[in-house]
């Protein structure tokens, strides 16, 4: 008899998250309960919790109160949402009886790096705007169409925020040569430097790199963290790359600033989604502009549910997993 | 009395190759005759030939048959135009009198190879179409504006040409972990494999890669390497980046499957160029479009005036220089 | 008014793993009690326990029942002795108050791993044996006296157990290319396969490996696990290092087949220390042996130190530690 | 009719640097004369002259003047002793008529690098002395046995030489993260720093460097370059790794030094070998003694094989070498 695994990723749709050759190896390891795109039906649910060994979810905020009650053999809530469950989840209590929190945040960390290198790369050689100039029939060809780009090879480089995706991130700009200055205060120091960073505070971070991109996730202590004083700093010509969150930054600053030229910003997050039509930033030539796209390339995806096998195998074995991202208490504390 | 150098860098301009500090090293080391960015007139050129021990050139053609014999004391001919210089020169002349023969092609491949992967990502992950498209007021958001993007992680991909291009392109693509095919009938078999690709002909390769990378350095022997029949091979969906020359491939076919949506296409360089302005090409929207922009960065075309000053430094002090390109006997013959 | 951490090392002493420089870090963020090297007196202990926030030993065992119920403030133990404390520690009472338990074991990961490569090329290049000759006036000179070494480049490499040592050692092998496989029941097959080796049973791996390095924590279930059927699958000539514990190895079986020159050893660990004065391994030609020095180079093991003030540094402003090993609940079970 | 290959390896013996495989390889694309262990005779040469293409050779001395000019095809001379053919060869005639003179000494990079570094280990971490106090029962146990030893991580290194073995053994050292100091006076300061090393003049690396590796070729102008003087500089407790020639250095006075306990040495070439039995070094503790063994390892012998049939491949195909090491006429002109 296979331990009961209750598979409810909705927002999330199974063939969104699982590879068939993953949900093979699902099937084989556990006794699946629901597995279907559409939310698991309570009933169903409340069948299942009493025997469940472990939930994955696109949505424990359905699960409501009591329901870590119900299931008494439970050692894992593994998220396939993207990040970790929301306070809804009595965390104290899953660390007290040894429940495995899982959070997915990582599986986004490479297709969203490569975005914004891919997007650093874009503007400073001015690739979208060369490609629409050539579509319009005003392009400038070889040392006349270069006469503002430059690259990114030994440009010095910040990181506002020093997490998941910043590891993701800078294994990409390694063969660049870049050094990095990081700020991140959920970290020591002591630690940014030992991890080969030169730690920084976020202002002069600012005003000593070329290429800035912001990768912290959003908390209330750094929203607006790159207001237009701060802004101001970017020396001119800079490239400042928002790929995590338009909660960290002032806008409407960015927004008057790029259309100013000076500075330069590849933006893939913004304040309100979809963005108004009549939002200036849409007629930039300063900034390269992408709608969300970053973290939700569809093979990519994937790779969360393999990463759910991979655990629920270790799990089961009555191993640690090691694929999915632990909640870590002290930052728990910190949202 | 410090040894005599022509700088005669035209059509290069001084201040396009050489750094002030570079420049300053070169007064250093030896006594610079002209210097200047327009063409040496020739009655300065036939003063200083018999004593000059180097000349930094632009264009050989214009020093005509005889320059060698009237330069008895000369050690090197530094090529800044980009390339070699072209057979007016007599190059077993030069070998027999050990006049080393130095090219600057090397100076382009990071620019070019850094220009190749942002031309590339931009085409998997739809960076120019969707910046575009918030232009218009058309974008779609998160999943939906991904429903054809892909990564680069792990693809497999072919290099047509494994020279210089390919030396500095391949430490680019070392983070996204791509297996590479290379095909380079300039090299063996046992040398392409030592060297950590695997070896492949042109159709095996084309057949197998999701991105191919057009490297190769123009000869009568690659025109139209990749035709219509070969590029039927490309998988659906591929990305083919021509960076190099448009002589190695059909343009035309090119054209045609790239509207039809057979592969993506990104796309420095033409057959003609500038591009006639009806060219159909213009209006693909399966392709990344550049006016051959991708080996004139300002700054980094200096690295050829650092170079040259490095060798000059070396083959001053009777050492052999270490920064510039060798003339190779073998490959000369095959041009 | 600073927190109060408790510094009682014994067995370790202060200078033994704190340097100078973190000491004076370690006073500048807290109240420090003790930090003498002698064992902290029972009463002061009791005086510190209710004010502590954290504690800093090499004993668990001396604080005996009831101690954690006697810190009410305590948010960390911090083992400096090598490995975690014992099953004095009530560690699910720790993972229900949120009390980090962290261990040094990693700490010893790089010196140790140091010490295997160095072994393992003093047994394939005949180092030790060959020092010896010259100093006893019978070296074979040139080709005569490498007529049976060998190199550790491109060799195959197996790893008995994938934790901390292995993740030490692995990085010295990089430049020497050696494909690794890997025996760890503790690990997935899957997790081991994305580390990039080859996961392996112990008799395939000891059958398909040229150097085989024991790197696995004691436990019960590898109690000579390397037993001599096992060891008789070694190829011929292979090289056997033993660096973690004699205890996963049949050690009579190992010294005969070296003395009979079925296979080299490279030997840190015995299963009796020190090892008896008449044991016949100690006349082996083949085995390179260590008196349990691979782990104790004195000023590798201030790395301790340093990570501790590390890790207080991150507690104390409530981040979660990231230099030290915190303790890991499916993997005390198995203990 | 497959182009003639005069293969006369002597003082190598055939199977010392061909293997089976290799050897097919060679007689698939060339027609191949003598192939022979034993020197050619004279009237065989003479008889193959004429067609040769390419001459394999251990000792060019015994071809004699005039042979280049009985050999109007040839187009490689190609050293498998180690080096290059010495003064007897006509280089300027050579290069003249387009000969690749083509060398054997970096294929025994590799080797000697592991040697280099599996001694300076064996010095650092006391193996060899603490080996040899095992079979002696003196050994001292655990902390007992470590007073005086050290690691490799982070030391900072010094590189006399920084040509081929350098380039072997860098790759070695970057596990080990030390930064590195090189003298090379056959390269520009300008060179050495953008290979990513620290110029030096040879008393500061002495000076500044925990262990120091003598990895020049012998020259007139470095012999005894490490005189007394010099050698004083080194820091109390440094360890002198000499590997590649003792001509460098002043042997006296390292004996003396390292008998006298001021710094450590790793030590495989001698001012005369074999090393005369009452040499004082004999007896120095403090030393690792190799019979100039670093540099004949069987199988990696066989690699010289491999690089002459891969070049072959090459220059038969019109091709240029890429394995071998050509000379360089700057250097030649110095030696």
């Amino acid at each position: 008899m296979k331990p009961l695994v209750i598979v409810d990723p909705f927002f999330r749709r199974m063939p969104e998250i699982f590879r068939p050759a993953d949900l093979k190896r699902l099937h084989a390891i556990a006794e699946v309960a629901w597995a279907r795109s559409e939310p698991m039906p309570e009933a169903e649910r409340e069948q299942a919790l009493p025997e469940a060994v472990a939930i994955v979810t696109g949505g424990w905020r359905r699960y409501g109160e009591g329901a870590l009650d119900r299931a008494p053999k439970l050692r894992a809530i593994m998220d396939v949402g993207g990040s970790f469950p929301g306070p809804e989840l009595d965390y104290e209590a899953c660390f007290a009886r040894g429940i495995r929190v899982l959070g997915s945040a990582w599986a986004f960390g490479p297709m969203v790096a490569e975005m914004a290198l891919g997007m650093a790369l874009a503007a400073c050689r001015e690739i979208a705007v060369g490609d629409a100039a050539i579509r319009s029939g005003t392009e400038l060809w070889l040392h006349k169409g270069n006469r503002t780009t430059f690259s990114l090879y030994d440009q010095p480089v910040g990181f506002i925020g020093c997490g998941g995706l910043a590891r993701s991130l800078r294994p990409l700009l390694v063969p660049f040569r870049c050094p990095i200055r990081a700020y991140d205060p959920w970290l020591t120091d002591t630690y940014i430097r030992e991890e080969g960073y030169e730690p920084s505070g976020p202002e002069e971070l600012l005003r000593r790199s070329r290429f800035v991109f912001v990768l912290a996730v959003p908390a209330p202590e750094n929203q607006a963290l790159l207001d237009r004083d701060r802004l101001e700093m970017l020396p001119r010509g800079a490239v400042l790359v928002l790929i995590s969150r338009a909660h960290l930054i002032d806008f409407d600053a960015l927004t008057e600033m790029v259309l100013a030229g000076r500075f330069r910003a590849a933006i893939d997050v913004f304040p309100q989604e979809p963005l108004p039509n009549d939002h200036p930033i849409r007629a930039a030539t300063g900034a390269v502009l992408s709608a969300h796209r970053a973290g939700s390339v569809p093979e990519d995806l994937r790779e969360i549910g393999r990463a759910v096998v991979d655990d629920l195998e270790a799990i089961l074995a009555g191993l640690p997993p090691r694929r999915m991202q632990p909640a870590i208490p002290e930052l728990l504390r910190r949202r």
